[in-house]
């Protein structure tokens, strides 16, 4: 059972041992590129989008991974490898910034909008608004090819490096066919809660939760009872974290959030949020609904009624509720894991902070 | 010395040995997107991309450098690495072809056409045109990911793949600098040569002939004096092949090079040729240079214009010396090198084809 005095992993300082070893290799780029006089911006760029922020989920998750499968000793291999994690991420949010038009990310300026930026100084503003859309295709490309390279250079053993590349093919495709049918489904909200749910699972569980926590069990070479409980604990933590992120894409406040609370409305993502309201709409509310949503020019008095709606037919409560039921799964999931007790505790409170977050 | 007699590499039955190489492996991609209920269209618009032709050329002159090296036995592992290159390089291609706004590659639609037309039977046609974009951003990141699968399941011992990790890895973020080089000089073409050259060292010559070569050799276990060769051949021909396509750019037949002729003069890369009449032009042809190059509403009549002043400026005639030049000093360099003589031999007409193709 939880235990609050028991010992967890220090998350604190394992966020920063991942920021720290993100940062060394991007400095070693930035080096690099300056010798072979390449634009200093490309890295930059990186670096700044990198540091700003966000929550180190994967990486943390991974590491955790590793103690959950028996991981002792020297952590220098596992670090980057968590790092990788973090770097992939930042390649799938660049371009998923891009594809989704946003102009602000944890609070900054998104990659396309700081190149443009960068380049409007020398160049009108149409050539700067191209450029930075391309230059932020190549600077996400930049960073999954740099994920791997992190990956291949962190100095994992052959047999674990062989151990934890098809779990990472796996993640690779699996995001991307998520990100894929979450595009798809955009513009074009149903009362589909299945579909709503798929891309959850495929986008957020298995990416951000279930696959960092196989990496780096296996290199720690667990046995399949002990991936079996990732798993277990894994997927209702990434459906409740989506729904959370649901959530907060409508409710939430965005100087907390660092992103503007109009984007997810204005682009009409089909969300199990929305799926539950349209199916549980009357006529009139539907028909507010299908016309505000996905509107580019939705202003905050618009979004206040779909905020009144998605409260009044009970979706934001019944989101809640699933969070509340998910949650409690993954809680149940810990209870029974074959993982060291430090480790359950440090997933439990991981559970808690990701799904009652405010940002 | 060259000897038209000498035995050489197949080459088109190891082209169709890689081409059956890639088709098996997104065969099987297929088969799992169905059996997980992913959306269809992703794999098979890949797939007709990859199989819609191409020179192959990375490919094979991966199996040139793995012979360089002195590679012998089975090459089942060799081919599956040079497939992987071919992947990396639909990638580029479809992430290219999107950042340049083009229509066809290869007598074809480019993805994003592709992918526009797939959800222009479902969509408005603005839905669809940005669901081909974004979708094009994913299936190149696909292609990314896939071409990395492809070479981590090669099948190599872990010292080979510890030996060629670096060459790929300096491959990798190469052409993507390359890229972005390309793109900050696209429409603002100057008289400077270095910096024309220096885009096509690093998105050419490196990219397209010496990393080929080097991961081949590498594979082979080749020492250094083998590697050193390999650069002095493939730098001077991959410039005189970028050089090539430059010209084929501006000069070239469309029903050939499967590509509309006047995209590069529209986008107004910033090429070797461009740079070269541009120093030598006179005051009227600077004039008409600098008016009608990048324009978008550019027409056929336009380009005849431009293409006189290239000719008449004597640009045209300055590059085609320039790839005479380069083709010796490739054909010069594989006299001296340390390389099996049917390999020399295949490597001359690998030279000659590249620098005297009309498509």
């Amino acid at each position: 059972m939880a235990n609050a005095a028991a010992p967890a992993v220090d998350l604190p300082a394992t966020r920063r041992a991942v920021e720290t070893c993100i940062e060394d290799f991007l400095e070693g780029k930035q080096h690099a590129a300056a010798q072979h006089r390449m634009p200093a911006e490309v890295v930059q760029i990186l670096r700044n989008f990198v540091s700003a922020g966000g929550k180190r989920l994967r990486p943390l998750l991974c590491i955790c991974g590793w103690y959950a499968g028996g991981g002792v000793g020297d952590m220098t291999a596992v670090v980057q490898t968590a790092a990788s994690l973090e770097m992939f991420h930042a390649f799938a949010l660049i371009h998923d910034d891009l594809m989704d038009h946003s102009d602000t990310r944890r609070g900054n300026p998104t990659v396309h909008r700081s190149l443009a930026a960068h380049h409007s100084a020398l160049r009108g503003q149409e050539v700067a608004s191209r450029l930075g859309a391309s230059g932020a295709i190549l600077v996400g490309d930049l960073a999954l090819a740099w994920s791997d390279e992190l990956l291949q250079t962190a100095g994992l053993a052959p047999d674990r490096l062989a151990a934890v590349l098809p779990v990472i093919h796996s993640m690779r495709t699996e995001v991307m066919y998520g990100q894929y049918l979450d595009l798809c489904a955009a513009g074009d909200p149903t009362a589909d809660l299945d579909a709503a749910l798929t891309v959850a699972r495929y986008k957020t569980a298995k990416y951000t939760c279930e696959r960092p926590l196989h990496v780096g069990a296996s290199l720690a070479g667990a046995d399949p009872a002990v991936l079996k409980a990732c798993t277990e604990y894994a997927i209702p933590l990434g459906e409740a974290f989506q729904l959370r992120d649901d959530l907060l894409g409508v409710y939430g406040a965005p100087e907390q959030t660092g992103k503007p609370v109009l984007d997810d409305l204005r682009d009409s993502k089909h969300t199990v949020l929305l799926a539950i309201a349209l199916e549980r709409a009357d006529a009139a509310q539907h028909k507010v609904l299908r016309t505000l949503l996905g509107d580019p020019s939705l202003d905050n008095h618009d979004a206040i009624r779909i905020r009144d709606i998605l409260t009044a037919t009970g979706a934001r409560a019944e989101v809640e509720r699933m969070i509340h039921t998910l949650h409690a799964q993954a809680h149940h999931a810990l209870e029974h894991a074959p993982f060291p007790p430090f480790i359950a505790q440090t997933l439990r409170r991981i559970a808690d902070a990701a799904t009652a977050r405010t940002a």
